[in-house]
């Protein structure tokens, strides 16, 4: 942390903060410019506060330099973190695929979409049986009878479980079932939640915030990595801007920053990040170009009977063509899908 | 509803359209242009899926004319909702100002905050009890002890008492103490939530998202509302741009947009729409000559002092001059401060 | 500026840093922390690169600490800077009101509002000859013959004239007509033009552009002002966020922040930061209550024949009340209209 | 277009919106809902005015259903239109790779990098010899000398030559020099460039604003194709959202959007849209597989001693390792690298 004093800071201005430091324990250098003095601290800046200096007169301005997240940095852990779903050994070289419908809405529908997703090469099962919806006079989901559905399907395809988790007092109905917990966009910050999944045994997929910033999203790792759970996958979804030819805007840019910045997997969801099934392939093609570990996407048998999502959901034909694109991808970039 | 074909629809296409709207019970009306036919469908539009109908072949686009909230909307109730706060009918021409620390920190911190706001001329106390905080190594608030000190500090002052609940599990603990229940930013689109505090017989405060739209607001006062609890106070306080001069964007256009739409108040906080305290006065000034019902601000004995947000908390002398100049502005617009 | 060397730098890579900055003439002040090292440099930084030191090996980040512009900043003239504007001494409590059509359309037109506007109480009259439109087919401004009707009514009713200049080929004509030159928002960053208009003796209105942020405002008034014109006024009107209710973002913070860095007076323009005539009076009021120093703002006498931007018009009565209104408010902060 | 009525309009005003419309020679359908009356306008629009009848009483809103833009649109042209560029037919399957120093310093500068170029594969040479520079203290460019090294260098190594046209007044001069006429982002909506370079017979490369929506852009290239000139190339280069991690956010959405409303060709340049030379690969690789068109790139022999961007240019061995990089992802989606 540095403190950077006005140019018309006094003497007197300028030892009251450097006492402030050192009653703290803490030391200081401290380097006088032509026009400014620095001070920089040296030691464990959380024993002091931030603000508490940038009130002080004569100060103008104070710099973090350290990154406020630990344990899901790479300089904490410099090599990828392994997490093992379904046999994909997601972070190192091999891809993993996600799919399945928005929500889950019948037996047949999920059977329906699972047996293709599987004969297409996908991985694991995603299906919503708690449904964050913005009007509350939308469908809100099957609750506990999707989730029955959901482990049923598994208990006949083999495919894992991939489903949402909305609030605390859900974590352990819907751990029972599932394989991974996820977290949506709107719970990223939801800091009693992620406390809560942090203290389970399943792997947490945890989506950005639609305007979240990249640092964000890994304090919120951060939160569940901090409770214990070192599962994390990290979850790219579109963030918000004036842009409005697309439902969101992919930030593609997220992946290569997030896995400089982290160990954790990175995958990205095409389907929230355009909103549209037209954008979906070539998007998809994109986060696998970039080096992303992984994809989640809506497919749906029907699009047009979905109760939510139906513009923005495969049908299984075109998640086939999406899986064949993505191997082809893959290996250009010497990855590969199993 | 109305569904835009494409140029190239065919007549089948549009045969096709037409048959779905009539087979759920609604009627259309036909435009043909010299471009494109335009369907229009008359009746309860809840009964069709805009999804459905943008996946048919030969629709170019639907739009929804119709606004999707409505016992929140101004057209379901024209006259403004007055909320009783302390004596002040929030709604009518009586400005609200609900000061206070960000977090509650100890009885000394908050008896000293509260009496100061009571000379200055406040109206009601806000203090956090439960605080989300970025990031799961910083203060994460004194929990129950915090609200004991709030209602104890309210049984000195008079002052009602304003906090927030993060989870649906706190809502029956802070209901027990607090007069408003606030609702913030980041859980302004946690269902579960705001279902919950919907069953209450508090008011509730609800907190702009940082990067929600205005509509997502009345949405999320819609979850609120349809529960059956119809006291909710909307609350700007800015949201995420690519300015990076201030903390966040004020939206003051919000104001007059939120009154256009809703019957319910709608009140400013400029400590966190501007991050700074240098312009919380500017901006309290703003939202009240733009109309607003109220402020909510951050006042502390000790700013250099506080555990959170000291860098944007008002010291009480200059709360009072802040209460001064609100008074000025308020009578310059018509309305006044008791 | 400071260099921020990486946890693992090792010595020769912070002797090379070094050895950059003192081969520039320039000192350093060194800086040992428990995890990094930090290199102060002192002097006069245009010596050296920014960009050359962050590609040098260990380098972690180097941070600007001074400003990057010198003659618009409040350092560097710490008093305001007084611009009259047909009396008007804009920048010190005294209010200036711009008003006028959007396009200059016709002698009647363009002369009934400029009677309306002298009558309720404005000063200047606005109204665009060259008109930039985002599509090649809208109606592009009545050229030379518009700049000789502003002309001819400035001699009928006393009112200056502000009009827009597009491009350096027309910065003779526009000022041999124009009072004060406006630069549009879309050529914030036009620099050429910057530097043309920065070699005139006319009063320069800087509009920001819509997703400038306030540093580079200032930065494009460095422009004018390092080429010799010291009349500028800066003109906040709206940003671009995904907001969508209105045309644009008030970015209200605006004022304070730019009236802090900046000796410069600050304006609002409450018709394109509102995008709709009801929510430009609200928004006037919370520009005067947040301590701007004027407003621009579109009247027609006939908004719904307006060629463009009638949307955003006022009426002329509804201008009278503004002005009505914004006196009242002025006075509340101790501004006021002559 | 669709005029939506309010709820409570009148028959008085439905007749008068009806009268208008008629009047100026266009036809009206009319579809009355249970709510509200819709009235559908028949006809070649561009004789009325959206905005006159947005503000007549009783009229809630107005919507445009066809696109503003027609040449550039894909319905006024569904094969995708091919420009040459040195033998690459830019819009077909070859992808173009444009690449160079930000600014034209010197003869060995640029010599190094154009050799470096084409050994590695790259079709074309950009360098800017005006650069508009947000600080008027910072490097300019070489002006006209810049060109004539463009030129020299051209004559040696075969390479085409990009570069930037900031101003009318400039456009026969660099016009004299270049193949293909850059129009930078922050001059994506100078209306009067734009014209000027219609009317020349180069290639135009444009770059989308950093604020831009992808319909502006397409209005943008409007300009040009409506005053004759039909080789218009497409450049997305990173808006400006909320996220601060790197300098720019890739929209890698708008490479389908695009492509879906224009038969014009689209490229990417990942240097200004990640502003870090980290992410430059992975995004270059990403937009071959979103469906890109080409590439522009920033290549420096010494990144350390360029006077602009530095940070975002690769080494001439970095960018040979992109070449090879995207050669396999263009197979991988059926593209080709001559």
């Amino acid at each position: 942390m540095m403190i950077i004093m006005r140019t018309s800071a006094s003497q007197e201005q300028i030892s009251h903060a450097i006492a402030y430091v050192e009653q703290n324990g803490l030391n200081v250098h401290l380097s006088r410019g032509t026009e400014r003095t620095i001070i920089g601290i040296v030691g464990d800046i959380r024993r002091i506060s931030k603000e508490t200096i940038e009130l002080m007169d004569g100060v103008d301005n104070v710099m973090r330099i350290s990154k406020p997240y630990k344990i899901t940095s790479r300089e904490f852990q410099p090599e990828n973190s392994i997490i093992n779903v379904n046999g994909v050994k997601v972070g190192s070289d091999e891809i993993l695929i996600i799919a399945g419908p928005c929500s889950v809405e019948s037996r047949e529908q999920l059977l329906e979409s699972a047996l293709a997703i599987k004969e297409a090469g996908g991985h694991a099962l995603r299906g919503g049986a708690f449904k964050p919806r913005t009007s509350p006079y939308a469908f809100q989901g099957m609750g506990e009878a999707g989730l029955e559905l959901l482990a049923e399907v598994r208990e006949i395809t083999g495919l894992p479980i991939v489903t949402e988790v909305m609030a605390t007092e859900q974590v352990d109905l819907v751990a029972k079932y599932a394989d991974v917990l996820q977290i949506g966009a709107r719970n990223m910050q939801n800091f009693n939640l992620l406390h809560a999944v942090g203290k389970t045994d399943r792997v947490i997929l945890l989506k950005r915030g639609m305007s979240a910033t990249a640092e964000e999203l890994l304090m919120a790792a951060e939160y569940v990595l901090s409770n214990g759970n070192r599962r994390v996958i990290l979850c790219e979804r579109g963030i918000r801007t004036f842009e409005t030819a697309t439902r969101n805007t992919t930030d593609i840019n997220a992946i290569p920053v997030l896995q400089a910045q982290t160990h954790l997997p990175v995958i990205l969801d095409p389907s929230h990040s355009t909103g549209k099934w037209e954008y979906v392939l070539p998007i998809a093609r994109a986060a696998i170009a970039a080096g992303a570990d992984g994809l989640i996407v809506e497919v749906h048998p029907h699009p047009e009977e979905a109760v939510s999502d139906g513009a923005q959901s495969l049908k299984p034909e075109k998640f086939a063509q999406m899986v064949r694109q993505i191997r082809a991808v893959a290996e250009a970039v010497e990855r590969k899908v199993k």
